[in-house]
């Protein structure tokens, strides 16, 4: 199990970009490219829990396209193999004072490229810092 | 990339079992045994973002170990190719009426066995059933 190659890494963390842009431009077409088409794919969101691909695009399509801004913090993506890695970053939204959110996304790569099969996100107050 | 074969999905289901095992009955030795011991590591719990082994080792050793009863429901484990599984599982407790837990574990499989690398744990409010 190497980790971190960098060839891998690199192309994981243009692929964790492209989806960053797309959620704050609301790119619901790369949002739904980027997470895995299966009934396997599982998406926990700030309220609700998604099971497989439809749920999570039919999410996608009704969503308010106002105050998905955000900016990132803390990311950090580690890649296991060559066809998996984990990104995780923490995120802060003008509308959320106070609070932290966190992102966690698995990667999977398949021959179509890489895609997310599982992600949870939530939102907490933002711990102290120790 | 083949999807739940049958013995990786039986490994690392075993494993989930043990980790819900040693949660509930606050068993910090097993508990550190199965998260990867790396600074990689990570894990979002319920109210901290804990990076690295160390953090989250000591996180464990500082818990009360009251009230960690759990009964979980809809567990979902996907195993991607030999090496790669997600385990996702909601969770309630007696003392958060209400409330439903989500906890997603994205683990791999190293030498030395079944590993979490990565776990996000949060608490929201019991989404209405749609």
């Amino acid at each position: 199990m190497e980790i971190d190659l960098p060839d891998v890494l690199a192309d994981v963390t243009a692929a964790f970009e492209r989806y960053e842009k797309a959620l704050v431009s609301n790119d619901v077409a790369v949002l739904g490219e980027l997470f895995r088409d299966d009934t396997r794919t599982l998406r926990y969101g700030i309220g609700e829990n998604l099971y497989g691909y439809e749920a999570i695009s039919g999410f996608r399509a009704a969503r308010s396209p106002v105050g998905l801004n955000r900016r990132t913090a803390k990311t950090v993506i580690t890649a296991y193999g060559r066809d998996t890695a984990v990104a995780s970053t923490l995120f802060y939204r003008d509308s959320l004072p106070g609070k932290v959110g966190r992102q966690m996304q698995t990667w999977v790569r398949f021959p179509e490229g890489w895609r997310v099969v599982a992600a949870h996100v939530s939102i907490i107050d933002e711990p102290k810092e120790t």
